[in-house]
């Protein structure tokens, strides 16, 4: 396990060492699976595009819900099949029979242990999709139950927010979604260093985080490729610190909720360097016009025109692949402000780590 | 206009007039709607049914999404069909190419004006999809571009935070969506008779926004088919009282969110009766077993279990009619809590009527 902030590090047993040793694997872990799972991955992809899907569903929960939504921008984008994401009771609660002939189902789970994914992955297998399940354990029964299988080979995670799981199915879907379109994958080699990178900044999170110490709520905003990142954090920063933190596309943030936005209320906004990123700046202008107290998380320039930031090395890197990247930082963040509180970012309250939902 | 609470309308030009005209019409519009629109709708429908699509796409943004969203479920549990939300983003800002033999798209937004929209669902029907606008602009940009147009009969909308058109959104595309089937949808025949009766107990809605007047945060859960109510009726709490609404599947509450529910953060659960009801049993458990103050929106007994609540007359309406009736108390909340925080629902700070994304 490379420690990334050594002086500042939790020693075993204390508050949020379990998550802070998981994040800071992540530069490794992606390094295992560009290594070891890609030729899989390809092969997978491979065979399933011999298939010729024509519609692409993804069924998840929780941070691997934002890794799904992630995927359906590269299929959209990447592919041009038109993609959806699975309101999993239709099938679970009201027993609706899909027809999903030239349909391909991706499930996105951690765990592969969570009954209603098995079960609404089942119904898909017998409706005739292809079927495929993105873990971290081959073992578990949605692998079994999927007629493909992608392995996150990031090792066991104990923490309960879960991170280098999310950016390791990141990857992985990022190389099968790729290998598709008969892409080698090739331009994410870099990534693993430019993690190590970002990890290795842990002082300047540090120091955005006393701004949130004392935070009521937090907006997060982004468009394309950085939404889901908007939405993971989120997530990370409500699941750890307890703070309210909603997400919105930045479209969907001027129907409505920006009159929720004023000096009292921060917006972290995700800016990736590329045509989301271009997108966005009319909301960046709205919100500064509204004196937002505007954090970003994006490129040096774009740091700059914010009240503060965190500067990502995202000029060798395709848009799609800065995903991998963004969250990093917002991880961190979310860790920071949680021991700053003096709560336990490994254990929140009311939390198992497979969610039993049926 | 029929006033439902005329002891405490607000005199013209006082804050909130607008909105509590708008909501107050509703039943009038479902009427309408029923009467003059229902026979149209059909006749689209079959139409669109005779192209036997295999797919359905929905497009929209704010509240009109969370209609979009209630589509979904019904697609999915009365057709069958693989469905999914748009990511706008994908074809406007990345020029994505979909394939879309096959497929429909039903773009939904009040003003039909939103040049995105438009943009997106020209894109769509270049790229071969059938499409279908619903507004309540029959001359709209939107609808000239679309193949197909379904018309709201709402009469204009002029508070900011949409209430009639969310309702007329819900039932004229349970209306189409019926109509792909080949069923008349008489079963909303009751609705408006409902809705009056709903209406007419804002005395009750009165009560519970004194709880929630000063709460600094709100969270609402659902599944199912009230799952689109829930995340309306967060948008609406937010963009009328800014109060921050978080709105979560009954299953993805579990995954993370449930950390930041305890006994400071008030829970408003819409409780369906049916199998989305059923499935939320187990989250109502989890969240008494946690103390939380619970408030269910549903029928009788759910909201005697609980610590409050507003009980629907759901006995004579099948669950996927319900959306329609649930969302009513919840926009009354919204208008009472921001008036009595001494804000205006009519005029959230920094909003336009048409939201101009592109």
């Amino acid at each position: 396990m490379s420690d990334t902030a050594a002086s500042e590090a939790p020693r075993r047993g204390e508050p949020g060492w379990i998550m802070h040793g998981e994040m800071a694997e992540q530069p490794e872990v992606l390094r295992r699976l560009l290594a070891d799972g890609g030729p899989r991955i390809r092969r997978t992809a491979r065979r399933i595009a011999a298939r010729r899907p024509r519609f692409v569903l993804l069924s998840a929960r929780g941070t691997s819900d934002h890794a799904a939504l992630y995927a359906k921008y590269l299929i959209e984008v990447e592919l041009g099949l038109p993609c959806g994401l699975t309101s999993m009771s239709t099938t679970t609660a009201y027993g609706a029979k899909p027809q999903l002939q030239d349909v391909l189902v991706i499930t996105v789970s951690q765990s592969g242990g969570s009954p209603d994914l098995g079960a609404s992955t089942r119904a898909a297998r017998e409706a005739g999709a292809i079927t495929l399940a993105v873990t971290n354990n081959a073992d578990s029964p949605l692998a079994e139950i999927s007629e493909f299988h992608i392995d996150l080979l990031a090792g066991p995670e104990k923490a309960l927010p879960a991170t280098k799981t999310y950016t390791a199915e990141l990857l992985a879907l990022y190389l099968f979604v790729m290998g598709l379109k008969d892409d080698d994958g090739s331009a994410a080699a870099v990534l693993p260093d430019l993690a190590a990178e970002v990890l290795a900044r842990g002082d300047e999170v540090r120091d955005l985080a006393g701004r949130y110490r004392f935070a009521e709520r937090m907006v997060l905003t982004s468009r394309g490729y950085g939404y889901p990142t908007a939405k993971e954090a989120a997530l990370k920063m409500m699941e750890t610190s307890y703070i309210p933190a909603l997400a919105y596309s930045g479209a969907d943030l001027l129907h409505g909720p920006l009159a929720m936005v004023d000096n009292i209320s921060p917006v972290i906004a995700i800016v990736t360097e590329g045509l989301g990123g271009r997108a966005l700046q009319p909301v960046l202008d709205r919100l500064r016009g509204r004196g937002a107290d505007l954090v970003v998380i994006g490129p040096q320039p774009q740091v700059d025109a914010a009240s503060h930031g965190f500067a990502l090395p995202t000029g060798r890197l395709p848009e799609s692949l800065q995903p991998m990247l963004e969250i990093l930082p917002l991880q961190k963040l979310a860790y920071e402000v949680t021991i700053a509180r003096g709560q336990d970012p490994d254990a929140p309250r009311a939390l198992a780590k497979i969610t039993e939902t049926r």
